[in-house]
């Protein structure tokens, strides 16, 4: 009887989940596989009697660059265009410049043109629209990126929602946001932090449908389409937040554990499962004995006695996350000129 | 330590929850508690100890109704205007006639004026978007409904995703789901199903914030934006479909369970956790030995010696999730005229 309806389950749950994906005249961001443009060797399933192993996102942002940088060429030779990034930056924080200086050092290794637009941090509302517009109307810029946070006298949503859904290379308007969402939907964009978990645990080998996964922390920039993605590639997700009452318990239960909270070592050891593998998007500059430095949401110490897999930090999801901005400027160009490896 | 630890994180967490909602100048869905025009008395929390208490959903749309049917009224007297739902048909399938042939006179129940547009099976998606054009341009008609399912030939995405996001009263639009998932962002319209969910449980009283909700089923239509939805309201949310591998056990762990796959008796009494609040959206039609009936997703009678709060299945969520269709359509009409009870 059990089985009867397991298979029943089975059978007619498919007619919820079938897609309705509109054939596209130029493909899009596929959810279901990865992009097909890399082809990573399959590697082994983790088990909890192998040791952790770390995840080298750094040698993996570098394969990308390079195949990125190979396809730019190909596109300059070939039509005589290169994918161009504008960036908006306002106001003189810090971290911001520091993150701008990174993407604009990371375009010009794989011969994306940027420009970056600065203003200042009392500009007005109207003059970040007014650049943001610009840029939409740029021909030889296919991506837009507004460096987050702004300032607070400035709406983040009006400014975002002003970009070309088209140039949205950060994923962050709603109307990239709902169809990453819907089952059979394509958004133009995946936000590049949660495309980047995503090609850490396919190019490691990692079965995600059918697995469980929670995502702590739900901010719209990472843990939120983070989830959601997951979801597309059909993981049981269960989403932990501030309001939840037993985050250990919840966590402990991952196959796939995703961190973004900004709380150095809120995950310890216990609240892992033997063979867990852990993204770790957290990173809180911490100044303490050893001095300054980066910090994730995971104890890492604990953690690499858990783990099948885990991204250390720095060196993990960060540099995949830029590779993922590349690449997204990269497809934002193709699509702009139709153009393809093949034409 | 740990306390230290807990205290930590829901300190710092905040910063990643904190709203960055930009005031409207016109109230739009509130999210972060139940809307305004109803005051239901708080009705107090059910435990393990109490009687399965049954949902009246019934009663609770004819109260929607009637207070929607006051204000409706008052519009009139006001602005000598009336809320429009403008609602396309195509083809001949029964179920789809006779839900429309309810909404249609849900309308008239409470004063909204309502046209529905037939178009043959075989009309071709130019003629559904052209349908969809001249709704968007009529001025008395405020909100659009394209009822689902669509015949195969045409592409439900691309009509949706013409209906003006305005007028979306179905909440399907991608930039209204996405401004549904996001922190902080506030869509124009909630899909009614989901809406009507969340109704459900405000006026039973039930709480959502820290709870643990469980969706089995992740429809665009349904189960999507219920857990999203849930999510808003603080909810701890695991979403169970068909790759689930324990969904029994997930679903066990459930303060609140929504149900949506339409597999007639499929969540049995062993899934739910004593006290849960069952929320039943599945409705199929079974021919059996009672005759033809409809049947949702929960084994009714195991679950009522179980649950604390219980829908019916008819009579449950069906009657509020139409009540829900006339919210946000008299709900877009005041915002098409910045329209208010005190204006």
């Amino acid at each position: 009887m059990l089985e009867m309806r397991n298979i029943c389950w089975r059978i007619l749950c498919n007619r919820s989940f079938s897609s309705s994906v509109t054939p596209n005249c130029f493909p899009l961001v596929s959810l279901d596989r990865p992009h097909d443009i890399w082809h990573p060797p399959p590697t082994p399933h983790y088990s909890t009697h192998q040791k952790t192993v770390e995840i080298d996102g750094k040698s993996i942002a570098n394969d990308i660059k390079a195949t990125l940088a190979t396809e730019v060429n190909h596109m300059k030779n070939s039509i005589k265009k290169a994918p161009g990034l504008g960036v908006i930056l306002v106001g003189e924080r810090k971290d911001s410049r520091s993150f701008v200086r990174i993407k604009k050092k990371a375009c010009e290794e794989v011969g994306i043109t940027s420009v970056v637009v600065n203003l200042p941090e009392n500009c007005t509302e109207t003059e970040v629209l007014d650049a943001v517009s610009a840029l939409n109307n740029q021909e030889s810029v296919h991506g837009i990126l507004v460096q987050l946070p702004l300032p607070c006298h400035l709406s983040e949503q009006k400014i975002i929602n002003a970009v070309n859904v088209e140039k949205d290379v950060d994923g962050f308007h709603p109307v990239n946001v709902g169809n990453l969402a819907m089952t059979g939907r394509e958004p133009l964009f995946i936000p590049c932090a949660s495309r980047g978990c995503i090609e850490l645990l396919h190019r490691y080998g990692v079965e995600i449908i059918g697995k469980k996964a929670v995502v702590i922390g739900r901010s719209n920039i990472t843990g939120l389409p983070t989830s959601l993605l997951l979801q597309r590639h059909h993981a049981t997700v269960s989403v932990v937040h501030k309001f939840t009452k037993n985050p250990e318990e919840i966590t402990r239960e991952a196959d796939i554990l995703v961190s973004d909270v900004g709380v150095p070592n809120l995950v310890r050891g216990h609240w892992l499962k033997p063979g867990v593998v852990v993204i770790d998007m957290g990173s809180t500059l911490v100044t303490d004995s050893k001095g300054s430095h980066v910090t994730g949401d995971v104890c890492y110490e604990e953690a690499i006695a858990k783990a099948s897999l885990l991204t250390p930090v720095p060196g993990g999801v960060g540099p995949v996350t830029i590779s993922m901005l590349l690449c997204n400027t990269v497809e934002a160009a193709k699509r702009a000129y139709q153009w393809t490896e093949k034409s």
